[in-house]
């Protein structure tokens, strides 16, 4: 077993190598050269489309066999349109402005050595994902574009459909006179792989878990390298008793129910006591379209045919239209259950009234705290940061959509004529 | 054992909860009430420094019992001189920016939605380190000026000093109505505290380690929070072979010799062959001021009185009268010797041609990368940063040194008019 265990992290030690070499290469390439490698990346996918979803078809076709869920199969399923917008997201990313090189900071100091401080490449990027073949594209191409070579594990439901498409990707980097160990793919070494990529110290510079909470509190709690946690979303909406009524039942239904299963749906409603008429059209229109309310007691007052929450409920990340409803007392309630049960992504407030607004700002703990608007703005296309490898719900290094400019680090320059120290 | 270790966690839970009540309070206090209870702090260590200095003799004299190395009761003492630094230095920090409320990025989104980066604190720091009294002032200064608690451990072997200057610093915060818990303790609860500090997630948001790499490693490797690792300092002084003879001699002297015993300090010099001369005249006045070099087979048919370096001395930080020699044969090899065994603190080279210079600058993957300058200015002083809780060398959130900033997070804001999203 120990053997085993250390066959594969010596594989691990060798591959991240190769991509820590690779990445030197990538490190010094220009800008057009790296978006000329994303454009030849884009072409691949869609010369290569008909293989591609031969893969994904095998992979959907194991997944039947194995029972596994509709929802899980639909994230694990390719079609042509989802390979159109993979393309498309290639595009895109050579057209973003190229966060390497950027002066963040700089000034001359005292004795006359002139400073900066500029973003570089992280490095190695790590990132492990659960049956989302998409993911495999969006990684490469967003660490491509900021200069990192990645490592990808992409489960074994998705790794036939995984396999071609690096395949493809590496062929493409080749084809661009870019080594093709930029992008590197580990579903072959199983879980014992992922374990390796997660403790292997020196390997990775950072390892990003895209997927259910599962999959992300395995990794927080063993990897040994470095982590950024994405996507955890028990993320709440507060009508307060200024609320404008239509606005709270807009923004509820929206925040709620435009995609519920995703981590920028809402999973509670909270509601002050004295936005009753507001709340029962609120809790209303939810059922209306097929929600299934976990209510208070003083909601059960409010609406019929929803279940009582449980203290469990209050914690409990949905990602399907169910939602846990609370009647508070006043703002302070509301702003206390959130600091309970809220694992910091997205939290709102309906409210008109200019005060409450400000303390909700001040006070609520989250990566992203919105007045009068849908949770569902929590995006990186939506912040216009035009690619998004994840959502940070952790405070250090990046907090909330990630773009390419969290996929690097800095590093300070110092150019003198033989200072020393006095 | 599993008891003992429990009841540990328990109070670490405690503890840790506490602190993030109070950093609420911290959390709403203004630039002015901070610097407020800034200056009370300084005014209190400043009037107690009897009950600090008769505390430090006890600590002195256990550790003079317990044959303490000579440099760890340097470090662990505290004398008038060292006392009025830490009081000036509160002074300091309450004349710094506030960096809390800065808006870093933000505009309004096609939607009408206005949207804002703004720093927020990262709410409770934990810090871990060694024999270094003086450490507990500056961190609790940083933690109150940046709108964090801090929750520190400062080894058994300072324990009455810590002790003692924790509890003057709780009594000011509270003389200035903010909450004594913003600043705690964890001495008594001793190794146990420590580990279950770093393993007890939701305790701290980031923990600091800082002291020798021992300490280092070992937070890294059993922590399962998020930890910034600092200070280890395996750097080195490249003498190119254009290098400037007499800003050669300054800078690999001042690198190594102005103050050996710190992070910053250099403890490689590597030489270009065609640099014999410079480098002859380098060595030679490492020598003459007492400096053991670790030589390689060449270096050692330049200078007489040398050891032959090992392989292990490549990777040692000295921290002393020592330096490793090694003589390359052209700035490719200076920078694979840099590739293997630099720790990426601080990397050196001299040189006066242009474009080995800015590939020095590209291709070494260090914090900082000077050239013609020495390896001791990387310090959150020299750099202007104002106060510094250590220097990073990992790649995340922080790089280098890191001074107020490094100790905030973000928060995204965005103000609506009930937008939803389609």
């Amino acid at each position: 077993m120990t053997v085993q265990l250390d066959s594969v992290t010596q594989q691990i030690a060798t591959i991240t190598k190769a991509a820590r070499t690779a990445q030197k290469t990538l490190g010094r390439a220009s800008r057009a050269e790296k978006d000329a490698a994303l454009a030849v990346m884009a072409e691949a996918i869609d010369a290569n489309r008909a293989a591609i979803l031969e893969a994904n078809a095998k992979d959907l076709q194991r997944g039947q066999e194995n029972n596994t869920a509709d929802a899980l199969l639909d994230r694990l399923q390719l079609t042509d349109e989802r390979i159109d917008g993979l393309v498309s997201a290639l595009g895109e990313l050579a057209s973003l402005p190229d966060p390497i090189g950027n002066v963040l900071r700089g000034n001359n100091l005292p004795n006359g050595i002139r400073m900066q401080q500029i973003r570089v490449p992280l490095g190695v990027v790590g990132a492990i994902y659960e049956a989302r073949p998409n993911v495999t594209v969006d990684i490469a191409g967003i660490g491509i574009k900021s200069g990192n070579a990645v490592i990808l594990r992409g489960g074994s439901a998705a790794e036939t459909t995984n396999g071609v498409t690096i395949s493809v990707l590496r062929d493409a980097l080749e084809a661009n006179g870019l080594p093709a160990d930029l992008i590197q793919g580990i579903d072959e070494l199983g879980r014992d792989g992922a374990n390796a990529l997660m403790t292997y110290r020196g390997g990775v510079d950072v390892l990003i878990p895209r997927g259910g909470p599962g999959l992300i509190r395995t990794v927080v709690e063993q990897a040994a390298v470095p982590v950024i946690e994405t996507g955890a979303g028990v993320g709440h909406v507060f009508v307060d008793a200024s609320a404008d009524p239509q606005k709270a039942v807009d923004v509820v239904f929206n925040s709620k129910t435009h995609r519920p299963s995703v981590c920028n749906a809402a999973e509670t409603v909270l509601i002050h006591k004295d936005a009753k008429e507001t709340g029962v059209n609120v809790l209303n229109t939810l059922q209306s379209s097929g929600v299934l309310l976990h209510v208070d007691p003083t909601a059960a007052t409010w609406v019929t045919d929803a279940v009582a929450a449980t203290e469990e409920d209050w914690a409990t990340e949905y990602l399907d239209m169910e939602m846990s409803v609370k009647i508070v007392d006043d703002i302070a309630e509301a702003i206390e259950h959130v600091e309970m049960y809220s694992t910091g992504h997205t939290e709102v407030i309906l409210t008109e009234n200019l005060s409450n607004a400000e303390r909700y700002i001040a006070e609520v703990d989250a990566a992203v705290v919105m007045i009068n608007a849908s949770s569902r703005f929590t995006d990186g296309g939506q912040f216009g940061l035009g690619a998004e490898i994840g959502i940070s719900t952790q405070k250090l290094h990046a907090r909330g959509p990630m773009g390419l400019e969290e996929l690097t680090s800095t590093k300070w320059i110092l150019r003198g004529d033989g200072q020393i120290r006095h």
